[in-house]
């Protein structure tokens, strides 16, 4: 319900005080537009989930005034979520090329393709919802064709950066629009909503350039087969390689479903050129000579079931890892997955391979696609927007962002760190966060989409103590136990397990004749019961406390 | 059994391959000398799991021949498995004072203090067992009294390392003594064992004295509370701290058991000196002007249930971290821990301190304690050993330093990368690996100590899927099925529960008629059957593959 028609809302349902799951929202009058609507993929303590969204019920509850999705580029944690969203509040998508690409493989997944309204946009395209008109301006990232956007509403303007960096000599001439950026800084940003993922890292971020040069001089010095692992999406890292092999004469097989689909969308659309005769198939590689072959593969994160930790495991049909041969992971570790790759490592060594691995500063094979510090500064000072919320990052990279910030003349009081589901109110130009709508995260499992708080308990003590299961047949109606409990366990280690059952059995034959003389005989109380003295007993003779589940079943 | 008496024999049943659980050893004639005897700590993939140490099966059937443990230096991948060792096999353990000390913990914990037969040595000791004459020669390291082992035999000098760096200007003047290396190398080493673990990082490893002044520049700008969180077994680091804290007239409190003990330690023995006066106790903490307060805590890998966190979420008694507090992290997160430091980070900041985090490189609040290449090189060339094999690191670590050993003289072929378990043989001079030892891993869980692999499988895919159990109540003399069966499910879900029990009640009678029918009624195949059955039938309609337990009860 709208009160006021002269406040813009600003908030976000994912991507603050983490990195993942970016989805922001600005709201004016009637209207609401989203930005972003990406995925988040668990830590090993949420076991067995598969992938985890936004909440989306505040925008359900105001379904009626979302009027469209609009998306600043193609990476898992902007697009992950929209499937789920568009099942739930079906609106029109903006997005360029590449990035509905991307888009347009998850819809087809998840079969609703059909009845999703895609309206391709670039760097030159307005969008009017209301009285919001929507421009965009060309930001440079680790994905192609990635935009920023301008939303102009009649109480000013609202800039998302997406994700950037400004890199001035990148591959395929995917340049950051500065020009336009000081056009929309120079015409006045009432708030700046802008990525901190790098925000705690000094200096600029370095150029693509130079990966290019340094693969090319292991290229031009290798002598047998050349093995680059990088992102799919990285579509600038893999003009880079095809670049080198060019160079050298040498063709290109492409292994991983990711990679052979990615390359083939950036080439059908322009964004890939890869000259006539250089592609081969995995088969044709054993028919050459190795130093005429580059191997392009997934799996630079050390993902057990993509092609890099196949070839290293010996595990992928056709194509052998041979001594003298260079694998490069022309991708950093991402925080989480370092052990993932020196796994990987150790393995190519024994088999003889050299390999070229480490964050891009050592290994020289890698730059992030996100700004730096002088980046970040750079940006704030194109734009001088009045008030600043830094998104994309954990707090400690939103608390460094907005240091930033004041540094280049943003007031002190102007920056507001805030929380998913904080909602930050300007009115007459005055912004103030008083207010917040309900956000939270939404857990997808194989199929099942919904919150599942109690099933991660559970398997989180099943998963460090183990389970016993005692198993109790009775006769219900007549209130009798019918024969001795079973007991069962599952990851649960005893020495002493038949002593221990001994004393099991009996204290679970005393509660229940405890509890039939107290004629408290109810089913829920019996389990409880047992479930507590069970607890107990085993964790005094056995120092553990394995998950206890009581089984009554009427026979 | 010993066929001849010329032959030394190497071997390590832990610490190849690995970092962490190190065990080394040595056979000639009729002696067996152990060096180290450690732990290594799970990583999440073993879920429950406390410990990991050796399997010592070998030295248990071969128990006559060992005669002593040795042990380099204090830490837990050192020390952690000799309880568990002595209790099996109970050897004179020879280390130096410090070491003893936190040895003497452990065997206390474990209540065999009073059995075991612990000897004091130093750099200047000699130790004889049998024809083999062993001395001792001083290291530097990230804990006080750490010692290399040269074990001289008829057939030649076999070195240990120990863990290493060359820092000439250290705290507390724990210096590296080179001239002993140097005469060592000069009377002639056969074989050198020497530790791998920075044996990627090129360079020398930086001295404790940078550290020294980072920390004192700090404390002298800070205006309120510094918190320094380290290592407790890092009493240089700790020494360094007290320093600071001494130039700017601050006082000390320690938070945290290890933190206590181990100074308590190290002050008695004469490791650590801190001036009379200095050090509080927690309650104090609020009785004094906040510029006047150091607190040392553990808890720097970002540990649950340690003094950091538990500050950070303020849940430390007596003790508040207040805005314009600064807290350090003097010690470089540990592979792995990464994002467990960066939570704590995220918190600290949220409570308006300041903190300093990150690698050594990028914060200067902390030194690694191994040596990098030009730290390794210059071993090898003190040593100049005729055989080489690089200890203590995973694959690409070994791998690295073969390279290393090659660029300072030891011969091609030279060089042993062996894994636990291989055995090298020396003889006349030349030396081969050409047989192996049974080696492995035991886990101790809880109280339980033995060989897990089955409890593990079990947990993981419970864990990730979760568990469904079929109960079904039988006759088993007449062969009959008493009632419906009864699913019970833990950590699985699924929207369609009760079609899925439909289904799977269908199934489950379906295969049990079956086998009936064929005559194949033993409870065995029953139950495998089902589980089979059952399992495809979920995968198909749920896409989840949960652990399939049915269980056949006797009524």
């Amino acid at each position: 319900m709208r009160t006021n028609d002269n406040v813009v809302s600003i908030f976000a349902l994912g991507g603050l005080n983490e990195i993942g799951k970016n989805m922001y929202a600005i709201e004016y009058g009637n209207d609401i537009v989203i930005i972003d609507c990406g995925n988040k993929f668990p830590d090993e303590s949420l076991l067995g989930i598969d992938l985890i969204i936004p909440d989306i019920s505040y925008l359900v509850e105001n379904k009626e005034r979302v009027r469209a999705l609009i998306v600043t580029h193609g990476h898992e944690d902007h697009i992950g979520g929209i499937p789920f969203f568009l099942k739930k509040i079906n609106v029109p998508v903006y997005a360029t090329s590449f990035t509905l690409g991307l888009i347009e493989v998850k819809l087809k997944e998840h079969r609703i393709l059909r009845e999703s309204e895609l309206i391709e946009i670039n760097s030159d395209s307005t969008v009017q919802i209301g009285e919001m008109n929507i421009t965009f301006f060309k930001v440079n990232h680790s994905i192609p064709d990635c935009l920023g956007i301008a939303m102009n509403t009649p109480e000013g303007t609202i800039v998302n950066t997406g994700d950037f960096k400004f890199d001035l000599t990148p591959a395929n001439n995917e340049r950051p629009d500065i020009h336009k950026m000081v056009q929309i800084g120079d015409k006045g940003v009432l708030l700046l909503l802008s990525e901190s993922t790098n925000a705690e890292r000094p200096g600029y971020t370095p150029s693509e350039q130079m990966v290019g040069e340094n693969l090319e001089k292991i290229f031009t010095q290798a002598k047998r087969k050349v093995i680059v692992s990088t992102f799919a999406s990285n579509v600038s890292r893999i003009q880079q390689v095809v670049n080198a092999a060019d160079k050298t004469k040498r063709k290109l097989a492409l292994l991983g479903r990711s990679m052979v689909n990615v390359v083939k969308v950036a080439m059908e659309r322009g964004y890939l050129f890869i000259p006539k005769g250089m592609l081969i198939e995995t088969r044709d590689i054993n028919e050459l000579s190795p130093e005429m072959v580059t191997i392009m593969c997934t799996g630079s994160q050390g993902e057990t079931m993509a092609a890099l930790n196949r070839l290293s495991t010996g595990n992928f049909r056709d194509v052998e890892i041979l001594p003298e041969d260079i694998v490069i992971f022309a991708a950093g570790p991402i925080p989480g997955n370092e052990r993932n790759v020196t796994s990987i490592v150790d393995n190519l060594y024994k088999l003889g391979a050299h390999v070229i691995y480490g964050s891009g500063s050592s290994s020289g094979m890698h730059v992030s696609g996100h700004g730096y510090q002088e980046d970040l500064r750079l940006m704030l000072t194109l734009m001088k927007p009045k008030y600043f919320i830094p998104i994309h990052g954990e707090y400690r990279m939103l608390h460094h962002h907005r240091i930033l910030a004041e540094s280049v003349g943003v007031e002190e009081d102007n920056t507001f760190i805030i929380k998913n589901g904080d909602v930050v109110d300007i009115e007459n130009s005055i912004a103030r966060s008083t207010r917040t709508i309900p956000s939270g995260n939404t857990y997808v499992d194989g199929v099942d989409v919904g919150n599942m708080e109690f099933v991660l308990r559970d398997r989180k003590q099943i998963s460090e103590e183990g389970m016993l299961m005692i198993i109790i047949p009775m006769n219900k109606q007549e209130e009798k136990v019918l024969s001795e409990p079973e007991f069962i366990s599952r990851g649960f280690v005893d020495q002493n397990f038949s002593e221990l059952r001994e004393g099991m059995n009996r204290i679970t034959m005393e509660t229940i004749n405890e509890l039939h003389e107290a004629n408290r005989y109810s089913w829920n109380t019996i389990k409880k019961q047992i479930k507590r003295s069970i607890a107990q007993y085993v964790k005094e003779h056995t120092k553990k406390e394995p998950m206890i589940v009581p089984i009554l079943m009427d026979i």
